[in-house]
């Protein structure tokens, strides 16, 4: 993707809500998009028709759901976030922990549209915050990330993103706060997916933190080289075995 | 109620964790009370067998609902805040403005308990916050007040309520914001009540703007004195038609 050094006015003529005092430049990606989490969710139960109850224990090629039902198949993919820790039956333990994050969704006023144009992203007093214009004329604040056992929405953390969007464009002061959500993301030690088959007919694909809903077509494309036998071997620094012992010591040596 | 200057290291054996920073002295009302609107609102809404549907019109001893249902009695109290303004068959108009405000109502984790013990109000930045702790262990911060038409809850009176509250108790940054609101309260030309009979059976009492809730025990017995016709002459400050020619045209010559 290409990304180009711009200065501060150049920037705020693309972004012209932009503070006046953002910076001397920035950097502009003529190729960035967006995903709405909410609609890809929603487009992927529908088409995958995807039972709603949640899983509790897996085997090879099978997967028992909370409600005692099970479902057979050649091969299983765990690929269900955090939870994926706490399944009962997996052949090695998953190393996940949550990583709490605050988001917030605005309604921008009339008098106020477009309020963005693009995805503002920035650093402010060294904690990163980004804006997401929607097509429907609400914008994403996010992410806070905290790992302090809070489940809920932090108010230290709404502050410092009300505070960080404003520093980048003072505007948002006059949004409507429309929902403050919290939710963890899972985490691993080294912070890098662990992606990878575990055993003949398994094969997890979790822990991508910040970034699962933007590797999705990735995660899905590798899992299928995964399913052909034949992953690439980059893939192998994510191996789902790699901080088990036990999964270290039935690999085999290369 | 007996209000003392005290240092701020008496303000912070009253009150730990108060900001060690908010200035050198500070005052303790002794006597403070609290009341819980919503469990005051329960209340009325109970023993007076309140109708939830809106009233529309009013007329000297009758009163009509949006559903069509009219009551009728001796005598009829205006006394729905903001919406009074907009009620048919007023003898006189009420000059109602809203004033919206933002409060938040956040919770305490076990470890922080109790945050505060007394009612905490502080001027930060020029501007009034208050922090209010409940029995349940929540903490209720208010409140901001914005004539910007904007009946949504404010990105920016939600940055500044956690801005000051954390400049008096910087705890607030650790609680979970459970519930962000806004309303709008019933302003007049020089804020103070519309408080008095407008015609034969028809009396009206609204226009407390942040105070009703407050003030409720002490309207209540005015509009009681109004009632017996003898009202203490220093509530003809509030006549409810003193906004109004027509109101003042008819007034008697004292």
């Amino acid at each position: 993707m290409p990304v180009d050094r711009l200065s501060l006015a150049e920037l705020r003529r693309q972004e012209p809500l932009l503070a006046a005092h953002v910076g001397p430049f920035g950097y502009f990606a003529s190729g960035d998009h967006q995903v709405d989490p909410r609609k890809l969710a929603q487009a992927l139960i529908e088409r995958l028709d995807i039972q709603r109850t949640a899983a509790v224990a897996v085997a090879p090629g099978m997967v028992q759901l909370a409600d005692g039902n099970q479902f057979f198949a050649d091969e299983v993919i765990v690929a269900n976030g955090l939870a994926a820790g706490t399944l009962l039956g997996l052949p090695v333990p998953l190393p996940l922990r949550p990583v709490h994050g605050d988001i917030l969704r605005l309604g921008v006023p009339q008098a106020l549209r477009p309020l963005l144009t693009h995805t503002v992203r920035g650093l402010v007093h060294g904690s990163a915050v980004y804006l997401v214009p929607r097509d429907d004329g609400t914008v994403v604040i996010g992410a806070t990330q905290r790992e302090d056992q809070q489940t809920g929405i932090s108010a230290g953390g709404v502050y410092q993103l009300l505070r960080d969007a404003q520093a980048l464009v003072p505007a948002v002061a006059e949004l409507e706060l429309l929902e403050s959500t919290a939710r963890a993301r899972p985490g691993t030690p080294d912070n890098s997916p662990l992606l990878g088959r575990v055993s003949a007919g398994l094969i997890v694909a979790t822990g991508m933190f910040r970034h699962a809903v933007l590797l999705t077509p990735a995660i899905a494309k590798i899992c299928l080289e995964i399913l052909a036998g034949a992953p690439d071997p980059q893939w192998d620094q994510f191996a789902a075995t790699r901080f088990s012992t036990e999964g270290l010591s039935t690999k085999e040596p290369r």
